[in-house]
């Protein structure tokens, strides 16, 4: 079944923007760059959040909320951090609106100006190294370990659903350590949180690297990343962990007493995933019929579709899919039965194959004489028929196989799309013809990165964490290098 | 003990803030009138957050979530909508700073201005209802039952901690129906979800009722509250749900085809509560030694504390108590052990009930040696002793006793502090002493309402629901009246 969406191979960023919207995700606002996240686009989300927040709670995290405004001049405290952010920032100068004189609208009261503008949040280390800076005096105060979920706005110039948004919703942590060895730890007990939670519920393969200086977050010491692989071979940035170092420390002069009575700057870490994700979960998984979603993040993970002839027959299955639906639901399973009958079955067959519900129960009279189900599953299309008994146990086993198995069609897709070159020729001919994630020799200057990404569009993703130092030319210098680094054109 | 917080008697409202401040719920930031919320402050949100959204989500409502800014022509779609906000506004112009030519600092660049400005949500009926339109075109359509959420900005000339602040947290639902009755029905359905969630988890009485023309929301036909008394005899206004009749249907044209085969306006609703329940909750039940927090909120119900001669027998403690604490675990009640060895016991039981933790268990050698612990009670600060057998019972029945005890308290507060009077005099005879709800006739005009206000500073809270028609006369103007209304200072 087509559902009018276009095919992955055809024209992928068109599949793309379509599946979003038919599917429910999300559409665009009046407001250019800032999306609607739907209900059933938002039921993902809270999946994400939910998950995350607890795996955050259990690595001793607790969550806050600094607010929505930055004075224009915390901004500049920190010189990198500026730069980074100064171009897309949303300004507010003013605080009242009037009436205006023709009496049809209201315009922005000129008497109402801010003394100090203020940015909305692009993120917030400043204004939580402002706050820090009163929370911390000795080393008894530390670490602090916070996250916040929250809002940002980046004034982009060219939008696209989840992956680039002007506003988007993240979560943002930010600590701060006694020592940098601490701040290090920190930097990559998150990084391996995101890459676990990307793996084992997103069913998404990531590479975890650290950033190139041009790459790397506006501040940073170091950012440290999770790189996935869509299946057009383009990369996506998934999550980030920056180890800030003493910069945000000093540019606020947070300072605490030390153990042996001295005193010293702190050492912070920052680090956030957003709505981003959504896009990477559709993008990773999905085909041309639509959404496919892992269990353990679908909002809906068993549809139950009753086939009837008449109305009547709709007592009888109710009566009979009750209990199943009960045991399903005390296994902690996520059941939605679709017994409208405003909508035929094929549609609802249609509809939830869209909206990638992984796995679809259809039951009909036939099923009630044979005490049978009829189960299909979203990732492989396939259809089996089971017995109603102990149907509750064959669903768990079936949705802990999709997602296992949705995983590793992925880690198949990335092993073939990661390819290993010796030289530029090879490089670019990887690049234009099977995409993906391309290892290469690079001399480590800023100069050829920028070359390369100007004459292929490949940036470097990352440094992968256990790259192996071997000795090696660069691609495109010819000068030596000490490793390969991860190539790939990006969202 | 004193904490060093002033007494309610002798200064309610410094009482309030130092309150805030010392037991680590929120304090002031950079940005005036926004208020950082610390862990302990946020941790009680998200108890609130998770019982309301679960509330919500089983009367049939789902979350999404809509963009932060609103187009400035948009607010002037409904004409009392935009009067009632436009005063309150933070306005975005811009959307770039640029290095100032000092090289010191950022400007906001003059090149980068908006061609309509946008603003920042100070509620999203505008926003939503323009999205609505593309989403309603049939009956079958409807209902629509959205819930968000998010922060919102009103700018605040004077703010006080949670209750009154220029950024806030809350949620805002918005729903669209067929009919007139359908959406009146909604308006009250979810203010008794409002009114239960005050009543059973905050352990605080309300009353339900209806605004005067002058306290409703600005384009509402009808505006629907819970209203709770403080300690200090002033209301507070606790949550708003909002009968919006056909009115943002006609600002942004959401037109649907009726059944019977015609075009009709939606029919519109939209409620909130805030992070203004958090200053409700604290003024409700709190004391001169802190915190007193329900059961049911408290982000830390039983608090464990080791009595320690020396640091060898905290291994002891610890074996003894880990059993206890699982078995309360098991139960869902949440528990923290603080075996801290940096903070001496006699510290500890301050903070903790600075922080309003329900009960506190202290366990010392010679409670080792007699298998008992010693149990504190936050609401009526009494100590017992009891068996350490089954003492996982015995905590989830105290913590009922807890929360139903203060329930019981603040009842019965409100039930003293409610007068009904007759004349004018009275009126502000009890205004002045006691305070309170104060029960009176009233002729059903703003003026009166008006004067009474400047008068005596008390507004009418609300018309009972459940009022009884009766013949009186109004106490200030003397004129007919049919019912008596609730009267009040108000926060």
């Amino acid at each position: 079944m087509s559902k009018g969406l276009p095919r992955r191979e055809d024209d992928y960023s068109a599949w793309y923007n379509e599946l979003v919207k038919k599917a429910d995700l999300a559409e665009n606002s009046a407001v250019r760059g800032c999306m609607v996240i739907k209900p059933y686009g938002y039921s993902i989300w809270e999946k994400i959040q939910g998950t995350l927040d607890k795996m955050f709670k259990d690595t001793g995290h607790s969550n806050a909320y600094f607010p929505l405004f930055i004075p224009k001049s915390y901004l500049s405290r920190e010189a990198n951090h500026v730069e980074g952010f100064a171009k897309e920032c949303a300004v507010v100068t003013h605080y009242r609106l009037k009436a205006s004189e023709d009496g049809k609208g209201v315009i922005v009261d000129p008497d109402a100006k801010l003394e100090e503008e203020l940015i909305v949040r692009p993120t917030s280390e400043t204004v939580i190294w402002n706050t820090y800076k009163n929370w911390i005096q000795s080393y008894r105060d530390l670490p602090i370990l916070i996250n916040q979920w929250a809002n940002v706005v980046r004034w982009e110039m060219r939008t696209r659903f989840f992956l680039r948004t002007t506003e988007f919703l993240w979560q943002e942590g930010h600590t701060a350590h006694e020592t940098k060895a601490e701040a290090i730890e920190e930097t990559l007990k998150i990084l391996n949180v995101y890459a676990t939670f990307a793996e084992e519920f997103m069913a998404m393969p990531v590479l975890k690297g650290v950033k190139t200086e041009s790459e790397r977050f506006a501040g940073a010491i170091d950012t440290f990343c999770i790189e996935a692989l869509m299946q057009d071979g383009k990369a996506l940035q998934a999550g980030t962990s920056h180890f800030l170092g003493q910069n945000f420390a000093k540019a606020f002069d947070v300072k605490f007493a030390t153990k042996d009575g001295g005193l010293d700057l702190v050492w912070g870490t920052s680090w956030g995933v957003s709505t981003r994700l959504i896009g990477g979960l559709i993008m990773a998984h999905s085909d041309d019929n639509g959404l496919v979603l892992p269990p353990k993040l679908a909002p809906i993970q068993v549809v139950i579709i009753p086939i009837v002839k008449d109305k009547s027959q709709y007592e009888i299955i109710d009566e009979k899919l009750s209990p199943i639906i009960k045991k399903m639901k005390d296994r902690g399973i996520s059941v939605h039965y679709d017994n409208r009958d405003t909508q035929k079955p094929g549609w609802k067959f249609a509809e939830y194959e869209l909206k990638g519900v992984p796995l679809r129960m259809a039951v009909g009279p036939r099923d009630l004489d044979n005490n049978t189900v009829e189960i299909a599953r979203r990732d492989t299309l396939t259809k089996e028929t089971f017995s109603m008994d102990n149907i509750d146990e064959v669903v768990e086993k079936l949705l802990v196989e999709i997602q296992n198995s949705i995983y590793q069609k992925a880690i198949k897709y990335r092993e073939e799309h990661t390819t290993e070159v010796q030289t530029y020729d090879e490089f670019k001919e990887v690049l234009n013809s099977k995409g993906g994630f391309v290892k290469a020799h690079w001399d480590g200057t800023p100069e050829t990165e920028d070359k390369i990404k100007q004459e292929t569009k490949a940036t470097i993703r990352c440094v992968l964490l256990d790259e192996k130092e071997e000795v090696g030319t660069c691609i495109y210098s010819g000068k030596p290098s000490s490793k390969k680094v991860v190539f790939a054109k990006a969202y």
